[in-house]
């Protein structure tokens, strides 16, 4: 008899070992939840090096969950007993070389190197699972499509071959939400923290709020505003901009779930 | 020769008894900075009863900071060795009767009486103090003007006789800082808290950004919000509205100071 996963009880661990065995394929939305979900980054030591210091400079779109503590280790602690294998426990992985998107895999077994370095950022689902707690409203949660996300004209801080501007994801909502969800993901720092503007999107060179640059549109009613927040596809832009020679990225929306409690992630 | 106040050093003690003395006449703005400064609402007994409950129901535009704790004794605390004299310790008072206007006086000694009580609510000055050493520009002060203040169609939760609208102050930023402004006036509850409103003004009933129902306007810029407030206005016009016998405020800008330090309100 095959085991099978039951999405809505699995553990953090159960959902780690599913994907291990190569039982689970799909994207981790909605897995495990109250645990922290996971943007992943791995790159090459000295790159990795400009990279820590880019997420230093730039923690609002870059923040820091865990990275490794030995270069090489495919190892690395999510909170739980036993360690995460990175090269296995996400269901997709992408693979750059010279900044282009050269492979998707389902592991990084044979890609991984001894001079590897792990970096997991923290992702906008902690914060929806707060904000819905709450009682406001997601609108690319309703209407079940990917949150839209735009380049614009912030620039971000540089490190070393790292720049280029910032990316962030829209949510619509009414004023007195959009204040709520200052004080919520103001809680938040690790995963993204507060919005980074709200109201008229080409104060901050967005021209098309119609027209995201990565993701779906949404429906921005009558009497709501959009809010903004700095977005984990930044770093991937930015890293692909410099065309670094090697690099690993998670798949969108193929996360590393942790043992994290999202609670955990709050400062106060 | 005369004793005169220095109002940039003046202790909030010194500036109790200046006004006590009857050496100070004048508004309280800029007095002890650094020191909460009060808004006053004294009633007689059973409509203090409706009006604490209306401060209960109604905590973001009246937020009790003090109030009598002995029926008919014009001494308060207010953080210092000594009470403050309720009767003297205000430049100017307003006295109502029947919800009109009746007179301004520079001392309430003879409208004193064994049956009133007295709220000490919460002023905007507190807050305006924290988003300055933050850097945030507060229009009104930059102009020198009075604060925009505008009634809204926000319902306030009736008690007993006491209904009607909330009043709002606007204070108009950049994005970014009306963020941080939510943030910072987070940690100040009583002191009004964080925004209730922000961006189109006619969603909470406002017609004319441009012509305040009470205050100044101020200029918005091209890339700034409006920015509103919970204001202590709302509990004056309340008290006016139902038509009270009597009932003593304060002039306004005329404020009780008292020794409890801003940073004190702070809840985080």
């Amino acid at each position: 008899m095959l085991e099978e996963m039951e999405p809505n009880t699995a553990s953090p661990s159960q959902v780690r070992r599913f994907i291990r065995d190569g039982k689970w394929k799909n994207h981790t939305s909605g897995l495990a939840n109250g645990y922290v979900q996971c943007n992943l980054v791995i790159l090459p030591e000295p790159q990795a090096n400009d990279f820590l210091r880019f997420c230093q400079l730039n923690p609002k779109s870059c923040p820091i969950i865990a990275m490794s503590t030995e270069v090489g280790s495919p190892y690395i602690d999510v909170g739980a007993e036993q360690p995460a294998d990175i090269r296995f426990d996400i269901p997709k992985y992408n693979i750059f070389v010279d900044g282009e998107l050269q492979t998707q895999v389902s592991n990084i077994d044979e890609y991984w190197r001894d001079d590897l370095v792990i970096f997991l950022l923290g992702c906008s689902f902690s914060f929806e699972e707060a904000l819905l707690a709450d009682g406001i409203e997601i609108r690319n949660i309703t209407q079940n499509v990917n949150v839209p996300m735009y380049n614009t004209n912030i620039a971000n801080v540089k490190a070393g071959e790292l720049a280029g501007n910032l990316v962030v994801s829209m949510r619509p909502m009414l004023a007195k939400d959009a204040i709520r969800a200052v004080q919520i993901c103001s809680r938040f720092p690790s995963v993204h923290g507060a919005p980074v503007h709200l109201g008229d999107p080409s104060l901050i060179g967005i021209s098309h709020i119609d027209k995201p640059d990565y993701g779906d549109a949404v429906e921005i009613k009558e009497n709501e505003l959009p809010v903004f927040w700095a977005c984990g596809v930044t770093p991937q832009n930015v890293i692909r901009e410099a065309k670094l020679g090697f690099c690993i990225t998670h798949s969108p929306g193929c996360m590393l779930v942790t043992d994290i409690k999202n609670s955990k992630l709050s400062v106060l």
